[in-house]
């Protein structure tokens, strides 16, 4: 078998391959990341790149349309090479890591950590609630040790703990013999000034590192938040505080599958864990270690990592098999996983440095929806609130100071921009708001970062749903209406379809458009939410009008319309008021959690508290399903400011046919 | 360079040894334990064996005397070989580990964790003193767990924490990452029957190990006493209670030296750490081994072990930097050493099975000691009691229920039948009891096992010294007497000597004497320890009549005549039923600690109430050592029923003269 050059453009990424390889693989190996979302079996068809050079050999596939085949479009997974090949990535298949916005909660637990030290010390309280002490995950302290004498003699390790206590309040300490070892030597080198890092490990403080000298400014960790669809990772500065940065991209599992579930049936493949593992763990990796770089730092100086992701990604996070979590009755190996060292994990901190996951409360609620909840602070609310978080799986949180239930729905991953046909994250290019003119059925949209656009993020899909709605593009049950007099609407390859931004105006010059099949798998997400929440609220024998407020997290960007949201029958026809849309939470939640002891120890109290309510085992749920297919729901009656404001609105051409 | 065959004899031992290799290292390779305790430095003239054929190259040594070298003998360190050679090893040259006895502390504290479970749980007391309750360092625990349901579906790890927790009241339980991997597919395989070891870990309580079925019935530990000549080794059915058998051996760590300080220095060398913590770790192994071979079972089934040594062997155990135990002002690296995995010392037991060891005080009155304490009960007792612990230091610990103090006399090893020219351990053969007529000088002995005698040990030494002195052979400093009108009576290589045995009745063929030297050495062993507990009693405003017991401790095998201890004034002058002889009170210390977490609960808070008495820092020390290096001591009012004997006893054919 002989050895073929592949190459990829733009970027000159090159590698030898043996003769047969597929160009994803190659695509892998040449550093090079393509969208795929079905584990590599010409399903999803994300992965299309042009071959503009070379032998190669390509299987069927009805994922491209003729004239894109005849342009030299192949799906990189089902084509192997037979000799060297240049490859051209266009841009809708290339994943760039940089683009991609994140946005954090703007709440006030959060905040209060972000204060000047004095004026925590002080206890302040941020808008009556009382915060969280600063005390991160790993701290460090510079301790200038009295020299022995022959009255006082105690051991070295004595000699340390003794002077931390003289700071620190801490019951139970321990250490490691690797730094007994050293002790003995390292504090009289050092003339017995050491730093000591102290981590909070299981209940116990662990005196992680000994460090000549005062390196205690010198003190670095991670947040994480690990998506399905998307990684966060912010490094912040543990001395003062301040994030000095964060890089997000997407989940490079998405290779092995789109869904939870095609990743955990990936998983029980041979050597399917490692591979995901590994996946998500070298994408960390690169970021944690761009941000360093950036910011000077060195990976020995960051001591602590803090991670928030749904069940599975916390299983794939430490290799912990996941299968249970998919088999009935579901249940994950374990909700609050202990505090172990980085390393052991894989992430490239301090060897010697701390991972902590955010604790989940079942297979299908975790660590990011507890993240979630304490960001958001429900669990201390007096009255009535709600978590929504939109994501692949929508979860919900239910509950005040008193009590906490919780579901998820499988909304699938619409919302974040996958699973539909012109589907993208929140980055760069990502259209995330729509208006269209009743009247001439014309499109006004914003892309993020004013760029030209590559595709429509979740936001600018619930838009684009409402829009096409209230402009009578579709009717109740979502069928691009017929005969209406626009180029917009028109036959595609796969039925009717909408034309949203023109080939001339878009990133990869090709039309972006909203198919028929795109509307289904939307009314299909939103509906399943809204079900969920409906099933969760009636279970608790209350109605929407009762919740005081509700807290809508998700990878949106910056931006939501809670208007629209509601318009759709994804959101509960409730004020506006009543809604605060707080961004990614999870990644807020992980942020409290690295920054203060006792916002991990809350989690471990939310993740306690919360009573899981299992959809399938609910006959109600299905019934609520079904009823909320249609827009913005069969029962018109729970939704009467958007009827009424139907009914206001005057006809469009499109309606009026 | 050529390579030479060594051949070993009794037991065939053979190695081959490029040229030039010196006979002590050949033994080593070849398996053959030959005594030493100069670092292979010609000194101490223990590793004497006989060439019997073949060429070699020897320096000469004092250590032999003419007789010798015509027969044949040389030091093995100092003697290399040029060709094949074959060498016998003669009896007293040679370490065989399975002779030496071990005799454990016959003591309540200690009895009680081996009565019967059901009268333990009953609380019953033995002779007033409250048990501890039996909770060993690692417990097995057979689980069957509630099959996971749609509605009791939290995930498996806290659904074993759950059911442990139904068993035992836990409040800190962690486990490790490596179990949480495997957790899922071996609940489901085992079909939710599994055992937990949980382990007694710094406060905390680790499920250390996850195995399928009921295996809570085969769970084993060990218990070890390291002294610096000799380790005990002990395996007990943590189910049963029952110890399974004993092993011991001479500590190989010895062939670098006698006594802590040079194993320390010796531990400064390249590469000198790592020596002699293989050297004790691979001894320790051998032993658990061929215990755990013996009963029939595995090593995976040891799950803990608990060790006992002064504070040199106990960094040595755990391969720490011993430096500064012996640099002014005497500082270990750690009194209390983590509990932490077997493995991480070396250990081979259990990969994840631990290992805790005995907590001490200072660089001087290590583990050992505090095992002691625990042992005797000192630390209860509600008038003043004493520990006196003869090995190479002597460590002795005054106080009662409220106080504790302790100080460590560098005593030199003749206690323990080493640094003396016929010395060894209480091993079968050893001399235990002498008796001297003073009439005719002849000698009656008797040796461990009814044996042809090999040597002397510790307790021999104290009859013999005592028996000298009574008999008039020596006078109050020590001295022999010249003129004496008997053969045992002679001048030898180096000096006076008295002949205990003739060669015809010795195993090695050779006189067994007693050199002047060696006398002195005894004098000043029996001196510094007496000083030693003067200066302690004195520093608490007492004196030695208001001691209501004294413990002596130490590796004499089960024999120690405590009223000739008085009469050469190495014990104070009190009625012999105020003196305990305990025996090995380190093993019996280390037993109980790893029998009941209690214990070693109870270990930590002696440890940390014994106040330490440098004696260097003591100047009554100095004055009060010279004041006792006579018999039984230069101030003879402080042994008054001593002088009172003497006076009365008849005058012998020695002391007429």
């Amino acid at each position: 078998m002989s050895a073929c050059r592949i190459s990829f453009e733009p970027g000159e990424r090159e590698v030898v391959v043996p003769e047969g390889t597929d160009l994803f693989s190659a695509a892998i190996a040449a550093g090079v990341r393509l969208y795929s979302s079905c584990a590599s079996e010409g399903v999803c068809g994300r992965c299309r790149v042009i071959v503009r050079q070379g032998k190669v050999a390509t299987e069927p596939t009805g994922r491209l349309t003729n004239e894109e085949r005849r342009a030299g479009y192949v799906l990189a997974c089902r084509t192997t090479v037979q000799g060297d090949v240049q490859v051209e990535v266009p841009p809708e298949s290339r994943m760039e890591w940089e683009q991609i916005l994140t946005e954090e909660a703007k709440i006030t637990r959060l905040a209060g950590l972000f204060s000047q030290a004095e004026e925590v010390e002080k206890g302040i309280e941020l808008e009556g609630r009382e915060l969280f002490t600063y005390s991160p995950l790993s701290t460090k302290l510079f301790l200038r040790l009295p020299t022995p004498t022959l009255s006082d003699n105690i051991s070295d390790l004595e000699r340390l703990y003794r002077e931390v206590r003289r700071h620190r309040k801490i019951p139970l300490m321990q250490t490691g013999l690797a730094n007994v070892r050293k002790l003995g030597r390292l504090l009289r080198e050092s003339n017995w000034e050491v730093t000591v890092t102290l981590g909070q490990r299981n209940g116990t403080t662990e005196v992680v590192l000994i460090e000549p000298g005062d390196t205690s400014r010198r003190n670095y960790g991670v947040f994480l938040d690990i998506g399905t669809t998307t990684v966060v990772a912010s490094l912040v500065d543990l001395d003062s505080r301040r994030v000095l940065g964060t890089k997000a991209t997407h989940n490079p599992q998405s290779g092995y599958g789109e869904d939870v579930i095609t990743r955990i049936i990936y998983a029980e493949k041979e050597e399917g864990l490692e591979k995901l593992h590994h996946a998500v763990v070298d994408t960390i990796n690169e970021m944690i270690s761009a941000l360093a770089m950036v910011n000077g730092i060195s990976l020995n100086e960051v001591t602590a990592a803090v991670g928030a992701g749904n069940m599975t990604m916390a299983h794939l996070l430490l290799r912990v098999d996941p299968s249970y979590i998919r088999r009935n009755p579901y249940v994950p190996t374990a909700n609050f996983m202990p505090v172990i060292r980085a390393a052991e994990a894989g992430i490239k901190i301090n060897p010697r440095g701390l991972l902590a996951c955010l604790p989940g409360v079942s297979s299908f609620v975790g660590g990011d929806i507890t993240a979630g909840v304490l960001a958001s602070g429900i669990d201390e609310a007096e009255r009535p609130a709600m978590l929504i978080d939109l994501g692949t799986n929508g979860e919900i949180v239910l509950g005040n100071r008193e009590w906490l239930v919780c579901c998820s729905a499988s909304a699938g991953p619409a919302f974040e921009g996958s699973g539909v046909r012109c589907g993208v994250r929140a980055m760069q290019g990502a259209i995330q708001k729509v208006e269209i003119d009743p009247q001439t059925c014309e499109v006004w949209w914003a892309a993020i970062g004013g760029a030209r656009p590559v595709g429509v993020c979740g936001s600018g899909y619930i838009d684009v749903l409402a829009e096409l709605f209230k402009a009578g593009v579709i009717d109740r049950q979502g069928m691009i209406r017929t005969g209406i007099s626009s180029p917009r609407v028109r036959e595609g390859d796969e039925g009717s379809e909408f034309v949203l931004v023109w080939a001339a105006h878009s990133v990869t010059g090709r039309d972006i458009t909203v198919a028929q099949t795109d509307i289904e798998n939307l009314i299909r997400s939103k509906g399943a939410i809204y079900a969920a929440a409906k099933v969760l609220v009636e279970k608790m024998g209350m109605s929407f009008d009762e919740i005081d407020k509700i807290y809508i997290g998700g990878g949106f960007g910056n931006y939501l319309n809670i208007g629209k949201a509601i318009w759709i029958g994804l959101l509960p026809d409730l004020p506006l008021d009543r809604f605060e849309f707080i961004g990614n939470s999870s990644l807020s939640g992980a942020r409290m959690a690295l920054l203060s002891h006792e916002a991990l120890v809350k989690a471990h109290e939310i993740a306690e508290r919360m009573t899981n309510l299992e959809l399938c085992a609910e006959p109600a749920y299905m019934r609520e399903y079904v009823g909320a297919l249609f827009l913005p729901h069969t029962d018109a009656d729970l939704f009467p400011s958007v009827m009424q404001n139907l009914e206001r609105m005057s006809p469009c051409p499109a309606r009026s046919l």
